[in-house]
C-alpha cells in the first residue's frame, strides 16, 4: 500500500509517498481501506520530530484518524464485516491506504455522510466530548468556555456543548469569530487585543464551570480567573507553550479542578471505553444532524505538505481532510 | 459565654477572651457544650487577617473544630439529644465554650477517646481522607506521596492510607522522621537539604497515585513530576506560597489532575456529604483502634496565644489542642 512516510524529520518536506508492507489483522483486528482521513496538530508535531508515535512502529507513518470501508476481519471479530463503512481513531498510520485497529475501537460512519465528512469526526469529536463531558463535567444550563473555537476541536465542542443543553463562550483569533456564532456559540471572544478576560466575566459573571484549552501558556492564568468555584479547565494542548507562572491559590480557593488529557497515548482499554460511549452518546446526534463535521478542505494524499503548510498557516476553520481513494 | 476574640488583627497578643453572646439553636441545629477545641494553620492566618470567617460573623471568634457535649437542641433536631458527646467542624467560632452547628454535619466521638484526643480529629482526618480518598482516588494498594507528614494533615494522612491498604510515602522536615515512621509511613524523606524528588523517584518508579500537599511553592514542580499517569495532585494549602511557575506538559503528558481543595468555604450540603460518609467510612476505624488521634500538646484557652506561638514555630508533631472546660 501507498502510505505518507518520515524517513526524517524537518519542515513539510520531508514528507514523503513510499510504498509499504499492507497491515494485517491479529484475531481481533479489522483492517480498513482508507477513504480518507485528515491532519492534526500532533502530525505536524510528530514531523518536527516532537511528539513520536508511542507505539514506536516503523515505518513511521503519521495520521490519527481514518474513515473508510473495512477491507479484510480477523478470526475473532464479531462487530464488522467486510464492506461496512467504519471510522475511528489509532496512535499513527492513518496517513495511508489500509490500517489496522481493534474491532472495539472502530466507529461506525453515520447516517448520509460521505467519506471525507466522516474523517472529519473522529478526533476532535472524541477529543472535545471526553474534554467537556467525561473530563469536564459539562451538563445541560452550564457555560463552557472553549479556546480556539474556529479550530477543528474548537467547531466540534461548540456544537456539543450546544446540543447537550450547556451554554458556550469561545475565544478565537481575529476573522473567525462569524464560524463559531453559526455553530451556535452563545458568546464569541475575539483574542488579543481585546481583552477576552473582562469581557467574558462580565457575560458569566459566576464563571465557566468548564474550560476547554489547546492553548495554554498566557492563557492559562486567564483560564484560573475564567473558572467557575468547582469548575474544571481541562488542558488538551499547549499551542501557546507549557511553561508558565500560575496562581495556585485561584486552584484552591475556587476548589477547582486542572486535568491534562491527551487521547493518542491512552491504553487500549481506555480508548475502547470512549468510542463505545460515543457510539452510544454521541453518534446518534449526527445522525439526525445536530452533529455535523466542518470541513475546511480536502487535499489529495499527494498533496500532504501542503496541508500541513495550510494548518501552519493557522488559516482552516474546521478540519483539513487527506482524500485517499 | 466565654470565646476567643479578635477585635484586631496581627500577632499573637491580639488574641483576646470575652464574654458574648451564647449561640441560640435553629429548628435543625444543636448547640454543643465544646470541652476542648483545636488549632488550625487557618486559625493563625484569620488572627492576622489573612482568611476571615466565610460567614462574616461578628464578634470574630475563630477555631474550625470542637468536641464536647450536645447542650441544646432545636425543634426538629432528631440525631442527638442532650448529654450526647459529639465532635464536628464549622467554618469559625469553635475557640468558644458552646457553638451551634447543624445536627447533620455533627459526628459522634469514637468509642474509649476523651474529648482531648476527640478534638484532634475532625479538620484533619475529614481533611486528609476527603484529600486522599474522595478527592485524590487513593485506594488499596496504590501509593501515596504526602508532604508535612508530621503535621496535624500529615499524621492523618500516614494512618489513613495504611488503613486503606495503601501505601505512603511522606516529606517531613528534619528531626519529624520517626513520628511518621512509627505511624507506618512507608518511605520518609527528610526535606532539604535532601532531594526527596529523586529518591522518592527511585523507590517508587512508576510515581504516586495520590499526592497531598499542603506546602504548594516549590513543591508544586515536583509535585507534577513525582505524579504517576493519571495521578491526582490534591492541593490542600500553600503554606510555601501560591504563586509558581510550572511546567503544564507534565500534566498533559501524564493526563494528570491537579485539584485545589478547602473544607471551610464549603456550602452546608457539601459538609453535611462528606461528614456523613465520614461517620460511615471512618469513624468504624477510631473505635477498633486502627486510626487515632495524635495530639502535640494541651493549651487551656486562657493560654491560647501561647498556642499560637508553638504553631507558628512550626515546632509541632500532630494536633495543638486547647481545653476549653
Amino acid at each position: 500500500m501507498r502510505a505518507v512516510v518520515l524517513h526524517l524529520h524537518g519542515g513539510p518536506d520531508v514528507l514523503t509517498i513510499d510504498e509499504v508492507a499492507d497491515p494485517v489483522p491479529g484475531p481481533d483486528e479489522v483492517v480498513v481501506d482508507v477513504v480518507a482521513t485528515a491532519l492534526n496538530r500532533a502530525d505536524l508535531l510528530q514531523r518536527m520530530g516532537l511528539y513520536p508515535d508511542p507505539r514506536g512502529v516503523t515505518p513511521e507513518i503519521p495520521g490519527l484518524e481514518f474513515a473508510g470501508v473495512v477491507a479484510e476481519i480477523g478470526a475473532r471479530v464479531s462487530m464488522w464485516k467486510p464492506g461496512d463503512r467504519v471510522m475511528g481513531i489509532e496512535a499513527g498510520g492513518a496517513h495511508a491506504e489500509r490500517i489496522v485497529t481493534h474491532e472495539r475501537q472502530l466507529l461506525r460512519v453515520p447516517d448520509g455522510l460521505d467519506f471525507v465528512e466522516a474523517a472529519a469526526i473522529p478526533e476532535v469529536f472524541l477529543t472535545a466530548w471526553d474534554a467537556l463531558v467525561l473530563q469536564g463535567g459539562l451538563t445541560s444550563g452550564r457555560w463552557a468556555l472553549v479556546h480556539a473555537g474556529a479550530s477543528g476541536v474548537g467547531t466540534a465542542a461548540i456544537q456539543l456543548a450546544v446540543a447537550l443543553g450547556a451554554r458556550v463562550a469561545v475565544t478565537c483569533s481575529a476573522g473567525k469569530a462569524e464560524v463559531c456564532r453559526s455553530l451556535g456559540a452563545h458568546l464569541v471572544l475575539e483574542r488579543s487585543p481585546h481583552n477576552w478576560l473582562a469581557d467574558a466575566q462580565s457575560a458569566v459573571p459566576s464563571g465557566f464551570h468548564t474550560v476547554l484549552d489547546v492553548i495554554g501558556g498566557e492563557e492559562v492564568d486567564r483560564n484560573l480567573q475564567a473558572v467557575a468555584t468547582r469548575g474544571t479547565i481541562v488542558q488538551v494542548g499547549l499551542m501557546g507553550g507549557g511553561a508558565t507562572s500560575v496562581n495556585v491559590g485561584l486552584l484552591l480557593g475556587k476548589r477547582a479542578t486542572w486535568v491534562g488529557t491527551t487521547l493518542r497515548n491512552r491504553p487500549l482499554e481506555e480508548k475502547v471505553a470512549v468510542c463505545r460511549r460515543f457510539a452510544t452518546e454521541v453518534l446518534p446526534l449526527f445522525d439526525d444532524g445536530r452533529l455535523r463535521p466542518v470541513v475546511d478542505s480536502v487535499y489529495s494524499m499527494e498533496q500532504i505538505a501542503d496541508a500541513h503548510r495550510h494548518m501552519e498557516a493557522n488559516a482552516n476553520a474546521g478540519k483539513i481532510v487527506i482524500s485517499v481513494r
